[in-house]
């Protein structure tokens, strides 16, 4: 077999966001990897691994099938993806990481170095199509792995796989990137966190990472729009915000704080209600700078809709300033008792009905809109 | 973390037959494996594994939700099984061979050494029910996994975890073991080789491994069935019997010969069908020989049910000649375009098809005749 | 058989909005029937049945189960409900009209004059929660019977009992009541008849019948609110209005027009929308005068969502002004290619997805708010 | 409108077996009706109904959808069939008895005198493939309407429309009829009375039919077996049978008597198993005697599957000695807690499940066998 460094192979397709470099590549959001075309009886792939926390997990795709999904240890070390085929038959191969950007753990890592194959590399389809998701918890994939009973936040729960994202990226023959962080929102996290809400970190490679080793892998750089223009955004944010109503105030060493405060009847409190629309409008400001023809849709309510009032506000006023007529909002429907997964999370079955509803009403929009 | 030989774990519980010995204990035929209560935040096992042609693959369940499946790559090497988790809940955990025991390759081999755990084992629980599958590709789940384009023959396409036997312990709440070879019939196999019978090897551990290593390793002992006796055996055979009546005559270099022959009209040489029934009827006294007590249930059907007639009538004769009433037949619902898999094989729609009618079936039969 | 007048039954469930006369009793709008607990081996009802255009259809369960749906033709005339049933058991009977409030044809009504029983009247359960559904042709179940291609607007296509009202209600263990009428909406029907909106006549008995006759039979008076308070109100309302948009002006023979008007871009015109959302705002203010205590649910989007931030935004203002905290909005499963009936109406997959969703979201809104 | 007697209608398609007269037409069993291609607003149709026990009920489709399921009440009078629809479009009409032919209620009797139509007949569309089914009260459709506390014995429980039968056919675009008769078997009905088996009335347009009435209907013809020869016939017949064996010894007036004995241990007895064996081979020689080239399929199982064995013996017997290839054996899908319907019958779920197995079997022997 022939070793290949990633840029000696001729077709190789990159799917999320990446700073460009390919020795190594660094594959930072769940649901990124590579995908190749390759005849040959064999194909391996060099992976680097490090963690302290939460390990990086890896789902390989033959033919668009799923044969494996693995936990990854540390080191650096050869993987085979598939031994003893027909050589001469082509094969769709492609590997996508199982689990999000890992924000609390700086040690965590995952770069592909190189390729091994006898045989030869086949251009790969270009879809038609392209989709970024952005969200939480939900669009990480969280509980879509485990029994129900799980309570342990930890990376073995993940899957992009298993995921609304992919499915409804299939049933439209899309390409698509996933930008999500597990317990974060549009204006706070769940526990009132300022810090730790998407959109301040939306330009940047993968902002949310910390260290200066993923700092040196390109994570905090300005992230090239221009190479990966979507037709369509879905922003799937909110659910943390509302949480962020129901939990303590945040506060720091620094002495900051904050809380997003509920009335004494339940009800949000009017002021910080209003922090949370403007959170959402500036974001839709902000994906508008970026993304100058896409179709732009909030899609929200897979663990409540607490907030669609608020968000269908936002969007309003939104549109009303901008005149941009792109953006729109779409409820997803609730996880309920038969549909939910582990740690109170969506399940399988809820982000099928998710990727259902959302995959309509996508095929809706470009077919008369554009 | 401290390291336990399997010898001294004080609650192990051991899936699939084995020669008795657990330094180290091989996993033989699909579907076998360990299963571990323990408290503790961290689990590890060590495996060793070899092959020349066929790699084996792995599952992993923790709380009875498969977590992971993978390609497992030569040597001996430790494997987390989990990592992160509370330290004082019980989790469940099951290890489980993917593919089946690999005739055709005798440097195949998966065995576990050890298991490294910083904290307790705890005692699990017995299933009140045992049951025993024997059958061929079918039942060792080929064409579970893949894309429906897929023709090599390779253990990536195998699946123990997403299979009729599972599913259908899973929904007896029973224990079960899986004695399967993929081409073999009753009689001969798919290409009239009657050396590939299952009947002829049933009395060893695993007597279809070959080798001196697999020897070693007990494969070719005696099987302990006084240890481990089933309450329900199901047979699912007859698949492989009757595509050798469709496929060209063996020979072997010895010269030796067999043909199972079509009559020109396309039915059955009358002759060789009687050879098969009585394969069939052999069949079942050896297994009542080695089951004193089990109900046996010829299911058949899955791909094709043109033995069926064939079937009833070896049950039949064996039942008068041994007034054995606790044997008898059920149809299995067929395969289709929309229940299929890989390599032309059922998919797991179709198992979970097979699974539901059999899991009634069994049912009745435990409530109505015990 | 004795022959009972409906004010001599000692135990008789109405259901539907009546004008309190009993002899005869006429069921108005669709879903409205009788129910009964009857001992006896046969039971017979006496109905009188009118129209020019249109016929009233009729659905009968026996213990909840559907047993018959059949066209009624003109007269007066005895129809069985059942015979040759067992004298002892208690059988609950249940008849419900299939079709809607007909305002194009003055001599269409149904009318129930009296019952034949052998046997025993018994008492009839109470249930625990009331709903109403305010609707138009999706209410009305349009198109739930059918086939597809089928265009002619005739009651033949309407069902009360594959309806997302009647499978929600049982899923809630509800009674309810519909007020729906086919091609109307809050503002004015699909074809910008401002005269044909729901909320004008919504403190009528059945304010959208027409004819003498009708008004005879009661539909002009004031409903009785007192008399059945619901727990929840669910508007389904807003798809016609939706149409208006893109349908031409109307215009009477007295020199009267209306047109809610799109822009050049296809957006819709801001002061039309406007007069949509006051309209939505005025109905919630009628329905809250009417239902004192009920949580309204504005449940859109079976046949597209366009005008759902409309809604939500006339909900807001509605909401904010009134301080009333419970009205909602809940968007609804979209009706696809596989889920869509006759005239291209929502079929019994869609209604039965809508119920599924709606069913999750009052029972949430019931067990939390309350 | 105009008035049509049958033998004035250009294009009339007639289900079911009859004695060739139209005037009036009889429908005799269950799933037999009319079908006709029409033009025109209106539809009606006039029925002649009678009994005293058990009345018939209608069900009508309209392009293949179901638009009504009725009780016919005693007389002579004219049912719509539809109204107010597009003179100009062509419309599929059929109307379809369903519940089966009532031999214990001489005076049953349902028949069509005449149609009304302002409009056109046009020619349908002859299918391809013609089915003959043949069974007891599963085939009969007993269960699959009401609710499963149900335990009368009535004809609202019974349903041609959602049953096996025609959704196999419309499964292969076939054609069928239908002989079945509630309580029968092949040797005896399910309490031991050796009258009441299908085989003996087979030759008879509707033998199973008393009563001078039926008589002079022509239920009591020979059947011209010349004019409908079917491609398939599929027997679910033995339920009754299996009964026997758990039921009393039947005895009549003239002390003739009979039982299907069990063993003391509960097995079947050999002689009495014998004689049902006998019963189904000779049936399948008259099978075959009146129906030269038809697929025959025992298709049995919905209700337990005890007699499968025997079953399958007979058939072998028959082959052996008839050399006839074209008769096999298919078990159907068990019933569960899942699937059941009134009257612990199968339900419709049941019906779904049987019609898809059999579908793909028959469509398979049509495939590769012709």
């Amino acid at each position: 077999m022939k070793e290949y460094k990633l840029d000696e192979i001729k077709y190789l397709k990159i799917h999320g966001r990446t700073a460009g470099s390919l020795s190594p590549l660094p594959l930072f959001w769940t649901g990124s990897g590579i995908e190749l075309n390759t005849k040959g009886a064999e194909l391996w792939i060099e992976v680097e691994v490090d963690y302290e926390l939460y390990e990086p997990w890896l789902g390989v795709f033959i033919n668009s099938a799923q044969v494996s999904r693995q936990m990854l240890l540390k080191g650096r070390y050869w993987l085979c993806l598939y031994r003893g085929m027909n050589e001469s038959t082509v094969k769709n191969v492609r590997i996508i990481r199982e689990v999000q950007a890992m924000n609390g753990d700086p040690a965590c890592s995952l770069v592909v170095h190189a390729v091994r194959l006898e045989g030869e590399f086949l251009p790969i389809e270009e879809k038609k199509l392209k989709i970024e998701f952005i969200g939480d918890s939900i669009t990480s994939g969280e509980g879509v792995v485990g029994a129900k009973e799980e309570e342990d936040w930890i990376s073995m729960w993940f899957s992009a796989s298993e995921n609304y994202t992919l499915l409804t990226a299939n049933a439209l023959k899309a390409d698509y990137r996933v930008i999500s962080e597990s317990g974060w929102g549009v204006l706070t996290s769940w526990d009132n966190n300022p810090d730790y809400s998407i959109p301040q970190y939306y330009e940047k490679v993968c902002g949310v990472l910390t260290g200066e080793k993923n700092e040196g892998l390109g994570a905090q750089k300005e992230n090239d729009f221009d190479a990966w223009q979507p037709d369509i955004v879905v922003v799937n944010l909110g659910t943390n915000d509302n949480s962020a109503f129901n939990s303590p105030e945040w506060r720091d060493e620094a002495g900051r704080s904050h809380k997003q405060r509920l009335n004494e009847d339940g009800s949000f409190n009017e002021e910080d209600l209003d922090a949370f629309e403007a959170a959402v409008e500036n974001f839709l400001i902000k994906l508008r700078k970026y993304n100058k023809t896409a179709h732009i849709v909030w899609a929200y309510g897979m663990l409540g809709n607490a907030l669609m009032p608020a968000i269908y506000r936002a969007v309003d006023k939104y549109r009303k300033l901008s005149s941009d007529k792109k953006v729109s909002v779409l409820q997803l429907p609730d996880t309920t008792e038969k549909t939910v997964g582990a740690r109170s999370h969506p399940g399988i079955l809820s982000h099928k009905k998710a990727a259902e509803e959302l995959s309509v009403y996508l095929n809706k929009l470009i077919n008369t809109m554009n």
